[in-house]
C-alpha cells in the first residue's frame, strides 16, 4: 500500500467504535491517502505502507483533530461593557438603557458588513484551531431578517475558505424576536417557516436547522412550525432546549429525530429516555452554566444511565459565553459537571461529530475518514482534560495536511 | 529629554495611584530609558521627547505588564492520572493507593533533576510569559527537605535567567510535613526555622517565606516559629490563610506585617479588620477556587469595605489549580467572585505588585517604574476580563525591551 503521509511512533487515542474506552493504542500509526485515513492503528497489525513523506512523533498522543459542534461564532461587537457594567452593580434596566442584551448584538451584527464580520468571527476562529479544532458548526441567529441571516450564514462558510477548517452551519432564525416583530412570535415564525428557511434552503446556506426552546424565546408549537419546514425542506434539526425551563424541549428533538438537544439544565428522565429512544445526541455547554452562574446540573448521571452520547461544545456567543477554548470547555466539563476524561474528549471528537451528523467523515482514528488529525506534547490524554490555560498541541492537521 | 523607545498613539490604563479607577489615558504615550519609565500619560502633557525608536500603536492599549504573585511553578510530575480517577469514581483511599495527593509532587520533586524541574517550569513560564506576564513568583514547598528546597528555588531563580522575566521567589518549607518527619510537625517546624530557613536566607535563595495554616498543615503557634525566623533574617513573610477553616492566620500574618494573605475564604471581619490595619494584601485564588469546587466565597465585600488591596493570582500548581493563565484567572475573579473589571486588572497588575513588595518597582505605567508592559489589541480594558480562552496580546514588554 502507498500513502501520502505517514505519522509513526505516536501514542494514539483513535476513539473507534471496536476499540473500548479512548481506543488507545500505544505504538500507533496513522496514514493518510489523498486527505482520508488509510489506517490508523498499532504498527504490529499495520499492512505494508510505502509513505511519500514519513513524521516522526517521537511518543507524542495523536486524537481527532477537536469538533466544537456549538457556536455562534459570527456576530457584531462584544459585550464586554455589559459584562463591565453587570458586575459594577448595574441593574437590568440600566444595562438595556445602556443598550445591552441580545438586542445590542443583533444591532451590531446587523449593521457590520461581512468582511467585519469575517475579521471578527476569524480571530475566534483561530483560537479555536490554535487548540487542534478542525471542524466547527456556527449558528445564524444574530440577524433576525432574511438578508441578515443570510449573511450571517454566508460569512460562517467563507470561514471554511478563509482557513483549513470543516465549517458546518446552522440556520437560526428562531433565536429570538427581533425588535420589528413587535411581540408577535407567531408572525416572525411563520415568516421563518415560510420565507426566510425555504430562500436558504434553496441557497444552499445551512447545513441544518436550530432553535431556542424557552418562555424567553419560542414555545414547543411554535419549535414544530420550524421543525416542519426544515423537515420539508430536508434539513435535519437541532435545538437549545431545557436551559432555563423544562418545556419538554428534547421530547420535541426526538420527535423529529434531531441530531442533538443541547444544554438540558432542566431536562426530566423522560426527556433522557425521550432522546436515548432517538438517538439524540445530548450536547453540554459548560461555558455557558458556568458564566451566568447556573447553579443546575444537567442530569448526566442520567444520560450516563440512558446512554445518551454526550458531547461537549463552547456554546460560543458574547451574551452567555464568550469561549474560544475546547481544551477550557472540557476542563469545565469535567470540574463543573463531573464528565469523566473519556466523556470529555470524546464529547469534543467522536461524539461531537455524531451531533453534527458527521459521524461518517471524522471524530475518530479510522481508515476511511477525513484525516483530521490533533498531535499533542502530553503524556497522557487526561492532561488535554486537566490543565487550565495550557495549549500542549504540538500541530494540527486538517484533511491530511 | 532623550529616550531610547517610544510607544506612541497608545490608549493607557495606567493603574497609575494619582489616576481614579483603572487610570485611563485617551491619547497616552509611554517613553523608556534605561529600562525605565521616563513618561507615561496624555501626549498633551508630555515633554518635548526625542526618541531613538518609536513605535506606533494605533490605538491599542497598554497596561502594565500583568503579574502573577503567587504560584508553585516549580514541581516535578503532574496530577492530570488522580485527576482521571477521580472524575471516574476513585475514592481517597483508592487514589492515595496509586500513589496521588502532595506526596506524590513531593516524590516527583525530589526524583528530579534541576534540568527536569525547569524544562517543565518553563513550559508553564512560557503560557504566563505568552499573555502578558513580566513578573512572576514562585514558591518551593514540593521538596520539604533542605537540599531539595534549595533545588526548587535554584530552579526558580534560574527561570529568570532563561526568560526576559522578573522572578520573586518564596520558601515554604511549611508547605506540608514530609513523610519521613513521621507525624512530628513541631520537629519539621523546627528544622525548618533553625535549619533550613537560616541556610536558604544566607544563600540568597528566597525573597520571602511562606506558610501553609491549616488543620491538614500548620497551626499558627508553628507558623508564628517560622515567622519570627523569617523576621530573624530578615526576609517579609506572607501566609496560606483561612482556605479550609479560620485559623486566624490573617490576625497572625497581621502581627508580623505580612506582604500578603492569600485564599481567605474563610476570613471573618476580625481578620479583615487587621489586615487593613496592616497594610497586608488580599490574594484571591478564583482557580483553586473553582478547581476544587469550593463553595465557600472569600469575604470581598468586607475586603472592600475595609480598604484592603486585593490581588488576584494563579496559584498555579498540580494538585489544587493546574492554571498557567492570568486572564482566565481574571474571568474568574470576576465570574466567581463577582470582582468588578477594574479590581481584576489591578489585582494582576498594581495590587500583584504590592503583595510583592514590588510596588516601587513595577504594576503600574509611572516613570520611574520599570518600563514592563502588555500591548492589548482590544477596544476596551473589560475585554480583558470577559473573554475565556482568548489571548489579545499584541506585544509584551519587559525593561524597555
Ligand atoms: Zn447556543
Ligand atoms: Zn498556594
Amino acid at each position: 500500500m502507498r500513502c501520502d503521509r505517514l505519522w509513526k511512533g505516536a501514542r494514539l487515542a483513535t476513539l473507534a467504535a471496536d476499540r473500548p474506552g479512548l481506543g488507545v493504542v500505544e505504538d500507533g500509526l496513522v496514514a493518510a491517502l489523498g486527505g482520508r485515513i488509510l489506517y490508523a492503528g498499532p504498527v504490529a497489525e499495520a499492512p505494508a505502507i510505502d509513505a511519500a513523506e514519513t513524521i516522526e512523533c517521537d511518543g507524542r498522543w495523536i486524537t481527532p483533530g477537536l469538533i466544537d459542534c456549538h457556536t455562534h461564532l459570527v456576530y457584531g461587537g462584544d459585550r464586554a461593557h455589559e459584562f463591565e457594567l453587570r458586575l459594577a452593580g448595574a441593574s437590568y434596566e440600566e444595562i438595556a438603557r445602556a443598550g445591552g442584551g441580545i438586542v445590542s448584538t443583533v444591532a451590531a451584527t446587523r449593521a457590520a458588513s461581512e468582511a467585519e464580520l469575517a475579521a471578527s468571527a476569524l480571530a475566534r476562529l483561530d483560537a479555536l484551531i490554535a487548540e487542534g479544532a478542525t471542524t466547527v458548526e456556527v449558528k445564524s441567529g444574530y440577524g433576525l431578517a432574511l438578508e441578515h441571516e443570510r449573511k450571517q450564514l454566508r460569512v460562517a462558510r467563507s470561514l471554511g475558505d478563509a482557513r483549513p477548517v470543516t465549517i458546518r452551519t446552522t440556520f437560526l432564525g428562531a433565536h429570538a424576536l427581533p425588535a420589528e416583530a413587535t411581540g408577535d412570535k407567531d408572525a416572525y415564525i411563520e415568516k421563518i417557516a415560510s420565507e426566510m428557511l425555504p430562500a436558504i434552503a434553496r441557497e444552499g446556506l445551512a447545513d441544518a436547522v436550530d432553535a431556542f426552546c424557552e418562555g424567553i424565546a419560542f414555545s414547543p408549537e411554535q419549535v414544530r412550525r420550524v421543525f416542519e419546514a426544515a423537515r420539508a425542506h430536508g434539513l435535519p434539526v437541532k435545538l437549545h432546549a431545557d436551559q432555563l425551563s423544562n418545556l419538554h424541549g428534547t421530547a420535541l428533538a426526538a420527535k423529529f429525530g434531531a441530531l442533538s438537544a443541547d444544554h438540558l439544565e432542566h431536562t426530566d428522565e423522560a426527556g433522557v429516555a425521550a432522546m436515548a429512544a432517538s438517538g439524540v445526541v445530548a450536547v453540554m455547554l459548560p461555558g455557558a452554566y458556568y458564566f451566568v452562574r447556573e447553579t443546575r446540573l444537567p442530569p448526566i448521571a442520567l444520560l450516563r444511565r440512558h446512554g445518551v452520547p454526550m458531547a461537549l461544545a463552547t456554546d460560543s456567543n458574547p451574551g452567555t459565553s464568550p469561549l474560544t477554548s475546547l481544551l477550557l470547555t472540557m476542563n469545565m466539563g469535567a470540574t463543573l459537571f463531573r464528565m469523566t476524561v473519556e466523556e470529555c474528549l470524546a464529547g469534543v471528537t467522536r461524539e461531537a461529530a455524531r451531533a453534527l451528523g458527521l459521524l461518517a467523515e471524522t471524530g475518530a482514528l479510522e481508515a476511511g475518514k477525513a484525516c483530521d488529525l490533533a498531535i499533542w506534547d502530553i503524556e497522557r490524554p487526561a492532561e488535554l482534560v486537566y490543565r487550565m490555560g495550557f495549549n500542549p498541541l504540538h500541530t494540527r492537521v486538517w484533511r491530511g495536511q
